[in-house]
This record gives structure tokens, C-alpha cells and sequence, in this order.
């Protein structure tokens, strides 16, 4: 059986990880008999987010690890002790949490850096030739990593976050929802989920589309 | 397109809903090309859960409403202005949520009472005969309400919880995970989830007979 890491960023599109996408994915490995192992890093989430008013709750503090945990059921680890030996590939669901908790793209656009352990993880996998697969906007954060190398990415059709992309020197793809891309020569497979929509429905295809590459390529 | 109203009680298993459930729930109504339309209570969780130590967060507290608009990106609305005349049917997922939100079983046992807006609702949708799904526990919101008919409903193979069903007037079927149980007469159907499990693509196959259902009947 194949293992899989999942990498949450907390709970909720707003601050988080996009639940939707990451339950999705849980979805999708578990009907291709992979396991899922879900990881989060041990930090502050940079702010929470009340999602009925879309505002800031200010003086509330959530921790991601903690937070990720109730999308994973209270089966998660911390980022920290991650072992890509024993896992076969990588993947990363979208939400606001990849953009400010997993990197500070939210807040730095191309001149963002990734979080320490989110960098080191994925840097590594990629040095072992396993795959990873970047859902939404959380290819930014192989923009970042690998740009240098130009892959290839979607990120659906917002265009200050794919001119975010070329300037980071990865080359932004335009692919529809349902569909995947994987970056010429390497490993790194993305779908554009909710930065596309509209719906649950449609996001599932790609994600569908993902997994599946990812298991193929693991 | 049919509308059908989906009743959270928070994010996460084990103080709100479970967001599996919830979200596997949406995805089979969307995939249906049906309307879901989230609504939660606007009141203080029982208590918050640490879903990485699952222990009681002291001193910590959470609204209902707030914390469902997570699973609901955003789109949900106070169930207390639910309007049963533009709704097709009903559908409440589980988690410890339905049993310490909307009800206090988890507490209270047999003897428990269910959330008057929630009760309200419910009722209301039972008399105007359309038809109403709970998975996992929350099928004994119906026990409770409607025990005395002597409905049938799902809820695992749990023999407290069965035997409490049965205190409640109301008859416990055992089906398998991916099957579900309409009540003889009634409009209610229900599906065990994760009172069973064990895996997401298990409770997947429940769910979606149960939408199925709901639709078929709405």
C-alpha cells in the first residue's frame, strides 16, 4: 500500500486549509487503498479568520497542528518529524493556510518564503524523485522552491497570482478545473480547485486527476 | 433544482460536525445537481476539543454558527430563520456536534433533549412530508422526537447507544456502513458513517445512497 503525506495548513479557507480540498483528497487516496498520513506544523496560524463575516477575529490565537487535526480526525503529525523515506509522495490541498501559514505569499506576493520545514519537506521529496501534488494556490509554493528550474504550475486565472508565478520563475499554466498539469521532466503535478470552482463537484474531478497522477508517478 | 437544507453543528468530530461527513455530503448533493443550502445554530459550543490530544480546551469557547461557516466557506445562515417552504428535504450530518450541539445526548443519554430550533425544524419538516436524513448519531434526534412512532433507524452497532434508541421508543437497525434504513411509513432515512466506518470511502458509499434517497423522496 502506498503512503502518502498530506500537508494541512489548519481548518478553513479563510486561514487554513480549504477543508473541501483536503477531504477530497483524503477521499480520493483512501478509494485508491493508499494510506493518508497528514502532517501540520507545529506553529501560531498567522490570524484567525471568523468565516461567517469574513473579518479578522483579533486577540484569538489558534495553533495549526491543533486546528488540522480536526480535518484529520486527530490522526496528524507534526511537520517536523516527517520522514520521506517511508512515504511514497507528497501533497499539499489549497486554502488561504498554504499562503499564510505554510508561506507568507498572502502578505509578500513573489518575494514570499516558504516556511522551514514546509521547504525542507518538499525540497526533499523532490530530491528523491517522488512526486508532489500542489492543489490551488498552493502552487506558489513550488513556484517558489523550484521556479529556478521554470516548471510548470496552474493556479486557474487569477492574474496578479500568475504574474506572481513568472516572476518567480515557474510559468504559470491555464488549465480548467477538471484537469491536471504535470511539469515537464519533473515530478510536480497541480490542479487549480477552488482558485477555479464553482463547485464541490468540480473540484473533485481534478483532485480526482491529481491523486490519481500522484499514486501513478509514487 | 431541489433544495436541501443541511444542518451543521460546528467543525470537527468531536465538538462539532464531522467534517467528512459534512463534506461528503455536499459533494453527493452538488454531484446530483442539488442545492445545498448550511445552516447551524447561533449558540456557544458545549465545550471546544483539542482534536490533536482530544482533551477539553479549558477556558476556550467557540459559536456554532461561526465555526460551521468553515465547512460551509462561508455560505451558511442562522437555522433559526429557516424556511422550511423553499427547502426540499433535510440532512444532518454527525459528530459529536448533533449529540453536545443540537442535542445534549452525549450527556444526557435517553433522556436528552434536542435544541428547540433544531426540534423545530425538524418537525416542521416531518409534518410537511418531506424527507429528512441523519448520519452517524444523529439519528437519535429523531429517536427522540419521533421515538414514539416507533421509527427505525441506523446507528452502528453501539449497544448503549442502541439500547438508548430503543428507550427512546424508537427501533435500531443494524446495516452495514454503506447501506442506509428508511423508516417503514416515514420519510426518514439514516446511515451509520462513522458510528462504523472505518475509512472515508466506506462512509462515502452510505452517504451517497442516503442523498440519493433524500432526493428521491423530496
Amino acid at each position: 500500500m502506498k503512503k502518502i503525506g498530506v500537508i494541512l495548513s489548519g481548518c478553513g479557507v479563510y486561514d487554513g486549509t480549504e477543508i473541501h480540498e483536503a477531504v477530497l483528497t483524503l477521499l480520493s487516496l483512501d478509494k485508491a487503498q493508499a494510506e493518508a498520513v497528514c502532517f501540520a506544523p507545529d506553529i501560531a496560524q498567522r490570524h484567525v479568520v471568523n468565516h461567517q463575516t469574513g473579518e479578522v477575529s483579533e486577540n484569538e490565537t489558534r495553533n495549526v497542528l491543533v486546528e488540522s487535526a480536526r480535518i484529520a480526525r486527530g490522526s496528524i503529525r507534526n511537520l517536523r518529524d516527517i520522514d520521506t523515506m517511508i512515504l511514497d509522495g507528497l501533497i499539499i490541498p489549497g486554502g488561504y493556510g498554504a499562503a499564510k501559514n505554510l508561506s507568507d505569499y498572502a502578505v509578500a506576493g513573489a518575494k514570499c518564503e516558504v516556511l522551514p520545514e514546509v521547504a525542507d519537506a518538499v525540497t526533499r521529496f523532490r530530491k528523491s524523485g517522488k512526486p508532489i501534488g500542489f492543489l490551488c494556490i498552493a502552487p506558489v509554493i513550488a513556484a517558489k522552491l523550484f521556479g529556478s528550474e521554470g516548471i510548470e504550475v496552474t493556479i486557474g486565472s487569477d492574474q496578479q497570482t500568475a504574474a506572481d508565478i513568472t516572476a518567480m520563475g515557474a510559468k504559470h499554466v491555464a488549465a480548467p478545473v477538471e484537469e491536471i498539469v504535470v511539469s515537464p521532466g519533473a515530478k510536480i503535478v497541480t490542479t487549480p480547485a477552488y482558485m477555479l470552482g464553482p463547485g464541490i463537484s468540480d473540484i473533485a474531478k481534478g483532485i480526482d486527476k491529481l491523486v490519481a497522477k500522484v499514486l501513478e508517478l509514487a
